[in-house]
């Protein structure tokens, strides 16, 4: 509530006076990175700015894990998806002796990764599908409400970055939509983006399983269907983006090699563009991990973000602090 | 640029004063219908009300064909497909001898039909893809803005009604957030939406075909395929609405058998709903079909509204005028 309250006035005073870098962005130390997200602000939203870009065509996307909330020791959503075949193992005895729940029921989690994507997407099909739309918004609600962070001890939810909600906050007063652009799933994500980011689930895009509408005891239904409908990664991203949006981004936020493509397809686009990537930098206040991490590699969109002149966020250096208070 | 004045005008004038009936909805007559919607938008906005419904709940979506705008004699975009096809001609003269191509050139609308629902499929593939997301953007742009209605004249973007106008403006001054959830091709409404019913490119839903991210010269593109992705029709229609909005509607708009569960799936959610159905009654201003019309036929969906308590817009008795000036 006083965070958003603190943003409202901020928004104030950023429309009733010329924008310092100081005013803005109070989490993230001066310098070129800051530097280079009020101009690129100042350069689109200027009326006398050669590149001034109407308010409807401010489109700005975010990828989610590592770029807005952490992503480590694995993505929060396969947190989910383990609690959630835990919770579920009492009415599938069968599992005891199938893989990969043979292994995850052990707390073997080297056993389920042996079994690759097919055995995540097995775990993700029995801890996804099979309920209406309702229920799973529930399943996912209940779980982070309380949901924590096997290392921080955290609220998963609290292990946002505050000086990403800074500038989602930041964009919005100048008057951006700011959408997420997130390999995670679509359905997990929107029952808490609201509270969490600003961000309303029609402004949520990430991946799906497919849904079936049906009416059931008279009363109609969504369905989650055991299917693969959408995987918003990589090259999956920017259709994510045409598909849910019909217009091409001005900036785009991202974090690993799976939104490299996100990133060409938004700054490719005629005026000013802007594409950022935070670099995981600070092993002591979060993780420190780029071209050799499984989980948010950053390997090709590294070397892009140099030879294209994206902003890259050095985490260490450029944030003061990097989870709320 | 006058009539968003006009909105605009009508908007401040509603936010400033009670809402009396007569100052909305100019075009709609006085009764029982008009009494409905702003009834119903009183209900849900006022704070007072037991059924008061928060700004970023109130989801309003919009059936598009026959309901935003003139269907007949047949469906917009089949008309822009036919002339797309003929455009297309000179370049596939194999299609001399082919059907259901070879029937579209002679103007053999018949021939083209008893092709069934495959013929329209190729005749939307062969107009509808191969090119990028960008180039289908122009071809659609380039057509709207000057193709005529084959009975009246008129441009087709001016054969939208004019009381439905005026009901999206008056929900959106009312904090709705209107979105269009139509049969069509998502891509094919995009280009004009915003600037006929103010409707941006994010919040229109339809049926689309795939699209793959490429580099093409360097350059990344969408490249639109020959595949259908998803159909926003009948049973689609809800499914369409979780995956871009993720929030049910509290109001649904439709005209035909194919938004039967868009309404069905909106006035089943709990509170205040508002579920409406236009029925295509005069014959004089516009066109008048319903049980038998094999385009926006509407059965079920009439019959149902009836027993469901749905409001059933007659065009004759209800509408001052149909189109715009």
């Amino acid at each position: 509530m006083f965070r958003y309250a603190f943003y409202a006035l901020l928004g104030l005073c950023i429309s009733l006076r010329p924008c310092y870098a100081a005013d803005v962005l109070p989490s993230w130390n001066d310098g070129t990175t800051k530097q280079a997200i009020v101009e690129f602000v100042k350069r689109v939203t200027s009326k006398d700015s050669p590149d001034f870009v109407p308010g409807p065509e401010r489109i700005a996307t975010f990828d989610n894990d590592g770029c807005l909330w952490a992503e480590k020791p694995v993505y929060v959503q396969l947190a989910f998806a383990l609690d959630r075949v835990k919770a579920l193992a009492p009415q599938n005895s069968e599992w005891k002796n199938k893989e990969p729940f043979a292994s995850l029921l052990k707390g073997d989690l080297k056993g389920v990764m042996a079994g690759g994507e097919h055995a995540i997407a097995e775990i993700v099909m029995a801890s996804h599908a099979g309920m209406t739309s309702e229920e799973f918004e529930k399943i996912a609600s209940d779980w982070i409400a309380t949901a924590k962070h096997p290392q921080t001890g955290r609220l998963y939810k609290d292990m946002v970055y505050q000086p990403m909600l800074e500038l989602l906050a930041y964009l919005r007063s100048n008057g951006f939509k700011t959408f997420i652009v997130s390999g995670g799933g679509i359905e997990f994500m929107r029952p808490w983006t609201e509270k969490t980011y600003g961000i309303p689930p029609e402004q949520v895009i990430g991946s799906s399983i497919k849904t079936k509408f049906e009416i059931r005891d008279g009363k109609p239904v969504l369905i989650r269907l055991p299917e693969i409908n959408f995987i918003d990664d990589k090259a999956g991203k920017p259709v994510g983006i045409q598909m849910h949006i019909g217009r091409r981004p001005i900036a785009a936020f991202g974090n690993s090699d799976g939104d490299l493509q996100m990133l060409q397809w938004t700054t490719a686009g005629p005026g000013a563009r802007f594409g950022m990537i935070v670099h995981h930098t600070d092993a002591e206040r979060e993780w420190a991990y780029d071209r050799d991490s499984p989980i948010g590699r950053l390997d090709k969109a590294l070397d892009e973000a140099k030879s294209k002149g994206w902003t890259i966020v050095d985490m260490k250096a450029d944030w003061k602090v990097v989870f709320p208070d």
